[in-house]
């Protein structure tokens, strides 16, 4: 295969190039031949989504995903139902943006009771999906790494994603397994066939040892611990065909120019994860 | 109960006080009245055992566990043996200080071969059994929590733990239930419960949000997230009535006076954990 066509499930979630702009990631992503983004809503919001979806069409660049929505456990009912119609403003932009895929953040408890957050996870998913599914949107469910199960996510395991995917059995709803989170899983090859058709994103990035900080310690493909690419191919065998976002938090990285950490992130595609 | 009664199966894991020596540690425990102590190979030898063990019996202080064995995974089949000679050391110093129970951490992979770390982890607890078995001594794996997959333990869930302590099938194997480790898993309460009698420590610390530090995180009793109490009855109810072991890695608590962290671990003890 030609590097080009190698290339071509390589998505850059702009999270990797924080200090890019939404214009200047898209236009990076123009001259460097990536043709698929993941969004983050703040950029977004940088252009508004009429130009932001614009610009992209114009570029010839697809959108892979949309982040994030999710974060539904709240203390009150008022506030869970606040997060609810936050979910549904969040499902507008995905369709405006032509984005097939709407990333779930689940949330953190708002108490010590773990199993009631998790149930309300699940509520909020019941009640933003008849919305996702008039409008052909997939919602993602993306277990976090247990690390992140105090500030972040109640949702930490594949099979425990997989499991709410599968009672609520909808074609509007998936999960997306993203390495960083779920590599040190000694489930994580049977979760991920067993999570089959139902896999709408697939995220890499490499654990580096030790981890330098709790949210910004992503490491660049290759740098780390994490088997790429023995995880890439079992979610393609699992019948996963999609762009393949490449989302890294790492404040080095953030102080590199756009650039250059985009000829490296496809260097290291090619050579780690492909 | 007395307060005494319910200190009963309180026991100080040295780790807490990390900037007491060993003699300090006996003398604070028994002028707290702690009955049990959690030992670390590192501060027994500041006294040697023969001396550290007199102490702890003039004291009438019982040795809950020792910290510990484990570290299996090497890249040479060398190195796995230093390794496995370590552990038969470690075997000889639990036995002459009096504690039943060694504590393996297990150990990271030396590449990123996950399984096969998995395997040589397996394959060192099998060599190092019958010499522990001889002595009476019982090995603990420990599942550590997955954000130490890296740099500390390829064991990251109780499931796990519990899957290997039921392939070895020996008295001398059990499993260590920290909850600091475990608190997250969406499967904790079927594995406590699936662990039974297999349960041979039971560790208590707490999950602070955001964590404050990758090693040096570890919250007291109540400051953090954790179901305690649930967690200790649920150890309870599947049989373990044995020490519980307060370990907290915590820079903040080690640069307070031992005196001082005693009587704090005393009082969230009784309001937390029991």
């Amino acid at each position: 295969m030609s590097a080009h066509v190698e290339l071509s499930r390589l998505s850059l979630n702009q999270a990797t190039t924080q200090n890019w702009g939404m214009a200047e990631t898209i236009e990076g992503c123009a001259r460097a031949g990536v043709g698929w983004i993941g969004l983050w809503r703040h950029k977004v919001s940088e252009l508004g989504l009429a130009e932001t979806a614009r610009r992209l069409s114009g570029a010839g660049i697809q959108v892979s995903s949309l982040c994030r929505g999710g974060f539904f456990p709240a203390a009150s009912a008022e506030v869970r139902q606040q997060r609810i119609d936050e979910n549904l403003r969040a499902v507008d932009e995905a369709v405006e943006l032509g984005a097939p895929v709407l990333v779930l953040v689940c949330g953190p408890s708002p108490d010590r009771d773990l199993d009631a957050a998790r149930r309300m996870v699940e509520d909020g998913i019941y009640k933003v999906l008849p919305y996702a599914l008039d409008r052909g949107l997939r919602l993602a469910i993306e277990p976090l790494h247990p690390m992140y199960a105090g500030d972040r996510s109640v949702v930490v395991t594949l099979a425990q994603a997989n499991a709410m995917a599968e009672r609520i059995a909808s074609p509007g709803v998936g999960v997306a397994v993203d390495v960083y989170h779920v590599w040190w899983d000694p489930d994580v090859y049977l979760e991920i066939a067993r999570a089959g058709r139902n896999i709408v994103g697939f995220h890499v990035s490499d654990w580096l040892v030790p981890p330098p900080d709790h949210l910004l310690g992503r490491g660049m493909l290759g740098d780390g611990v994490i088997e790429l690419r023995r995880l890439r191919q079992a979610v393609d065998a699992a019948g996963y065909g999609g762009p393949i976002e490449v989302e890294i938090f790492n404040q080095q990285i953030w102080d590199t120019p756009g650039e250059q950490v985009l000829a490296l992130v496809k260097e290291r595609f090619l050579s780690e994860v492909l």
